[in-house]
C-alpha cells in the first residue's frame, strides 16, 4: 500500500495559498502565524481535506483540530499522529505542513483502501506550535498564560478566534497513558539527511533547551569624551560573552549547539558608549547534563568578563525544556517501515523542538524526518523534494500499520 | 569686572523648565530636541534674556538666533561667541545651555557696566547642534539636505517652525575672514578637568571623526538544527569586530577613542542564528592621519574575521569631519583671562564635536571648557558646579575683552 503522492503534493500546494505573500508563488514561502486570518484560512483548508478523507473533524477547547478513525478493537488506545500548520513570519511550506497533510493523507489512503486497523487512529493538527508548542502543551496538561500575547493577540482571544474555549481547556487534556503512541513526520530543518543522501531520519530524541537572559550594565557616556580606560562599555562585554558562548560550546566533541540570537543595546546611538545590553543565550543537546555543565562554564567566564570590562553581568535561567527521548520500539518500527518501502534510514537527534516532545510525556513517541535541501528552514527557501515528501508519508503509513499490529 | 553669577544660575534654572520631564526637577535633566515645542519655548526664553541684556535679537534665515552689540570702531570685524540650547533626548542642563546663557550674561554684564568694546560683539545661539551642527554648518557655507528628518520633522519644516526661511539660507552664510574670531564656552563632557581638579580647560582643537558603516552578511538559520561548524553567524563576526576595534584603538598610546555604539541584528530572534548585522564604527583623534591608519588596520582585520566566520563584511567610510585646531593666540588669551581672575588652566583636546569647528573654517577659533562632574554628559546626571559655571563665564568675558584689546 502506498499513499497518493500526487494528492499530497496538490494539497501542500493548496495549503500554501493560505498566507502566501501577495503576488508571490509557492517558492516565496508563507506567513501563517498562529491566530492570523491566514492561519484561520489554513485551518479551514485542513478541515475540508479531513472531510474529503472520510473523517469528521472537530476543534477541541484548546483549538487543536482532531479526528478519529474507528478501529476494530474499540478497547485499544488510539494511535495519535499529526503536526501543525502555523508558521513563523516569512516561513516555508514544509515545516509542520508536511506532517499535518501526510497524516490526513494516511487517513485518506486507508479510506481509499477501506482498511480498518485494530487501534483507533487519531489525527491531530496542533495550534500555535511556533509560539512554543501551545496546543500540544495544553493537551499535555500545562496551564498556559492566557494573557500572553502572540502575534498581537492575547492567547485567550487567539483560542476563541480559532474556535476553542479558553475557559474549558481542561476538557482537552490527555491523561498520561491514554494513547498507544504518538507519531510525527517532519522535515529535518537541518542538513544532516540532505548531506548524507539518506531519505529517512529516525529521531532518537528531541534536544533539551536551556534558555538564559543576560543583562549587562555598564555606563552610557559620550563616545568622544570618555577615554578608553574609563569606559564601562556594555557592548564590549557582550561581544566577549558572545565569543565565550561559541568557544565553550565548541570546546568539546558532540552535537551540542549554543546561540546568541537576540540582542538589545541601549541607547544604541553611534556616538554613545553603550550603557546597557540585554541578550539571549540558548543551549541545546540531547543531554540535559551536558548543557547544564556548559551553561555553568559560560556563567563563570561571564564574571571574569564583568571584572575585565568594569560592568555588571547577571544571567537568569529562563526555561529548561527537558529532552524527550523517542521510544526504542517505535524507532525500530520506523526502520522496518522504511525498509518495507525500500528506503535507507539514519538515526539522529532533533535539534528543533516539536509537539512530539509534549506527547512523549503521555506515551511512547516516535518521529520521522525527511531531508531539508541545504538544511534551510524557517525561511521561504525551505524545500523538501516531492519524492522525499511522499517517502515520509509512506513511512508514516507503514509505521502506523506496524504499531497497529504489535 | 565679573559676570553676575546669581543671574546666570537663575537663567540656567529658568531655561531648564523648557523641556523638563513632567513632574521632574532640575536634576531630571531636559529633552529639548531641535524643532520640538520645548526647543521653541527655550528659544523664546533666550530671546527674552537677550532683550533684558539690552540687545535686539533676530532670527536669521537658518534659524540661528543672533544679536550684535555695537563697538566703538565700526570698521573692525565682530567678535562672535555663543553656543546652542537644543539637547539630546534625555540630556542635561549644561551641554550648550551654559555657553549660550554665559554669552548672553557677558552681554548683560557689559550693558550693566555701560562698557563699549572696540570690536562689535555678536552673540549667537546655533540651532540643532545635536543633529550634526546644522545651524553653524549652514553659516559656514554648507548646503544641508532639507528633506532629511530630524526628530520626525523634515529640516525645511523644522527651520520654518523656528522662524527661519529654508529658501533663503544663502543670506545666513558668513564669508571666511568676516569675523575677528569665534569663542565658545562649553562643559568638557569628559572627566579630565574634574579628575585633575582644574577649573578651566583651554581647548587645543576639536578632534577629527571618522565614521564607518559595517554590514556583515552571514546566513540566518535555525538555532537548533544548524551544527556549529556550518553556521555563518553574523553576530559572532560582529562580536569579533567589536573586540578588534577596542584592541586596535588601545594598541598605541594617545587619546584616540573608538566606539561601536549602534548595532542592528536580523532577524534578532532567540532561536535563529543571526544572518545579518549592521553596526557603526566611530574613531576620533586630533590627528586625522592617526585615525585613518587605525581605520585601515580595523578593515584589514575585518577581512580575516570574515574568512574565519564564513561571512561577508563590507565597511563603508561615511563621514570625515576633519580636526579643527584652536588658534594659538586665543589659547594664550584664555590662559591670561583665567589667570586674571585667579584660575588654573589645562590644555586638552575636545573629543566632542562643537559648532566651534564650523566657525574655525571662517576665522580664528577658541574654546573654554569647564569641568563636568564625573565626566558625565548627554544624561540627566550631567552636572557642572555653579562656581565652575561662573568661572567659565568670567573667563569668557575676559577673553573677549582681551581679544578686543589686541
Amino acid at each position: 500500500m502506498r499513499i497518493n503522492a500526487a494528492r499530497l503534493q496538490r494539497n501542500l500546494a493548496g495549503l500554501s495559498m493560505c498566507g502566501r505573500p501577495a503576488g508571490g508563488s509557492f517558492a516565496d514561502g508563507v506567513s501563517r502565524v498562529a491566530y492570523s486570518d491566514a492561519d484561520l484560512a489554513g485551518r479551514k483548508y485542513a478541515l475540508d481535506l479531513m472531510r474529503a478523507a472520510g473523517l469528521a473533524p472537530r476543534i477541541n477547547t484548546a483549538g487543536n483540530i482532531t479526528a478519529v478513525r474507528r478501529g476494530s478493537t474499540p478497547s485499544l488506545k488510539p494511535i495519535l499522529f499529526g503536526s501543525h500548520i502555523d508558521s513563523v513570519p516569512g516561513g516555508g511550506n514544509f515545516d509542520g505542513d508536511l506532517g499535518s497533510l501526510s497524516a490526513i493523507e494516511v487517513m485518506h489512503t486507508l479510506h481509499d483502501h477501506n482498511l480498518t486497523t485494530r487501534h483507533p487512529l487519531q489525527v491531530v493538527i496542533w495550534q500555535n506550535e511556533e509560539g512554543g508548542l501551545v496546543g500540544s502543551r495544553i493537551a499535555a496538561g500545562e496551564s498556559p498564560d492566557l494573557a500572553r500575547r502572540y502575534n498581537g493577540l492575547r492567547l485567550a482571544d487567539g483560542i476563541r478566534k480559532i474556535g476553542g474555549d479558553p475557559a474549558k481547556l481542561a476538557q482537552t487534556r490527555l491523561a498520561p497513558g491514554s494513547i498507544r503512541c504518538y507519531l510525527e513526520l517532519h522535515i529535518e530543518q537541518g542538513g544532516n539527511l540532505d548531506k548524507a543522501g539518506i531519505p529517512i531520519g529516525v529521531v532518537e530524541g528531541i534536544v533539551s533547551i536551556d534558555e538564559y537572559a543576560v543583562e549587562i550594565r555598564g555606563f552610557a557616556n559620550h563616545a568622544g569624551t570618555t577615554p578608553m580606560p574609563e569606559r564601562r562599555n556594555a557592548l564590549l562585554a557582550a561581544a566577549k560573552l558572545i565569543e565565550t558562548v561559541q568557544q565553550v560550546v565548541t570546546s568539546e566533541p558532540g552535537r551540542q549547539v549554543g546561540t546568541v540570537g537576540h540582542i538589545e543595546v541601549y541607547p544604541n546611538a553611534t556616538n554613545v558608549v553603550p550603557g546597557l545590553v540585554k541578550h539571549s543565550i540558548e543551549l541545546r543537546d540531547l543531554s540535559a547534563e551536558k548543557i547544564a555543565r556548559l551553561g555553568a562554564a559560560i556563567r563563570r567566564q561571564a564574571q571574569q568578563i564583568a571584572r575585565q570590562t568594569n560592568t555588571e553581568i547577571t544571567i537568569t535561567h529562563l526555561e529548561n525544556d527537558p529532552p524527550a527521548m523517542a521510544n526504542p520500539q517505535i524507532q525500530a518500527q520506523i526502520e522496518q517501515a522504511a525498509a518495507s518501502v525500500g528506503l535507507k534510514t539514519m538515526r539522529l537527534p532533533s535539534g528543533a523542538g516539536h509537539d512530539a516532545q509534549m506527547m512523549a510525556k503521555l506515551g511512547p513517541m516516535g518521529m520521522i524526518f525527511v531531508p531539508s535541501v541545504g538544511g534551510i528552514s524557517h525561511s521561504p527557501k525551505e524545500f523538501t523534494r516531492w519524492s522525499d515528501c511522499a517517502n515520509g508519508a509512506n513511512v508514516l503509513l507503514h509505521t502506523i500499520l506496524g504499531m497497529d499490529r504489535l
